[in-house]
């Protein structure tokens, strides 16, 4: 009986998962806005990607995926879409896909996050799984972006400050 | 109906979590071994910590954390216990601590992942969110640590390679 409970205890709900991913988002942001204009475009460290470039994947990303999962459509992932030239853009952009996310998420099932979905037609898990790399994807590039302000000499904003 | 069933939707199992957890962790024991002995424990960007002092704190949280979750202990977090003088022994302490969260975080009830705690007699959420920045801080570091190695002209482990 132990066994069976243990198995199938709920660690979190979608919605608590929603405004934790949001709560990240909000920080990353702010990291964005961080940077100075020119900086955000060209500096990088160790011949990675800016962090402007960064930012574009993960816009990329999150809410064209749930929409993808949402609508079942197995479509490449494409970072061509959107070619932002200041850091207004990016933040515009950024604020739109916000409303997208939440958008799409809501429409996620409790079953639907278990089952497996050939995501962009290459990433074949679990939807919680492809969820969760959204998150973890996120504070990865945003870690390396805190090296990057560092470097210019410039305090990031605290990792614990989500709201 | 629908509003009550949403607001209840399970997003993952405590199963998955703890899988998801370790297999960051399995990463960033990756990312450790990555480093030169020396770079580990001297190099950093920006006045930043070496990596090795960020595996310390990343040592000192973990299970270290769920113990006193579960034993509802809130004593100091403190990072003075663990003085590494070699990789070999922070890699020696970090499979210590990988039993260490399997057995105290198998003790936590789904219930008790959704109580406030004082962790740390400082931290204080619900249970769920506290494991969350367990692993978040992880990848934010362990990111530090990807631009610490290109730096050094070192590829790190791919980001998505987890076990």
């Amino acid at each position: 009986m132990t066994t069976t409970t243990t198995a199938t205890k709920q660690f979190m709900t979608t919605e608590q998962l929603l405004k934790h991913w949001q709560g990240h988002r909000n920080l990353t942001r702010r990291v964005i806005e961080a940077f100075p204009e020119k900086e955000l475009f060209e500096f990088s460290i160790g011949g990675m990607r800016p962090f402007a470039k960064l930012a574009v994947e993960l816009i990329s990303i999150g809410g064209v995926a749930l929409k993808g999962i949402v609508e079942k459509n197995t479509e490449a992932y494409n970072e061509e879409g959107f070619i932002p030239k200041t850091k207004e853009d990016i933040l515009k952009k950024w604020d739109e896909e916000t409303e997208v996310i939440n958008h799409y998420f809501g429409q996620i099932s409790e079953e639907r996050f278990q089952e497996t979905f050939n995501l962009f037609g290459q990433y074949e898990f679990p939807v919680y799984e492809n969820v969760l790399y959204f998150v973890d994807n996120e504070i990865h590039h945003r870690g390396q972006g805190y090296v990057y302000l560092r470097a210019l000499g410039i305090e990031p904003p605290f990792f614990w400050e989500r709201f």
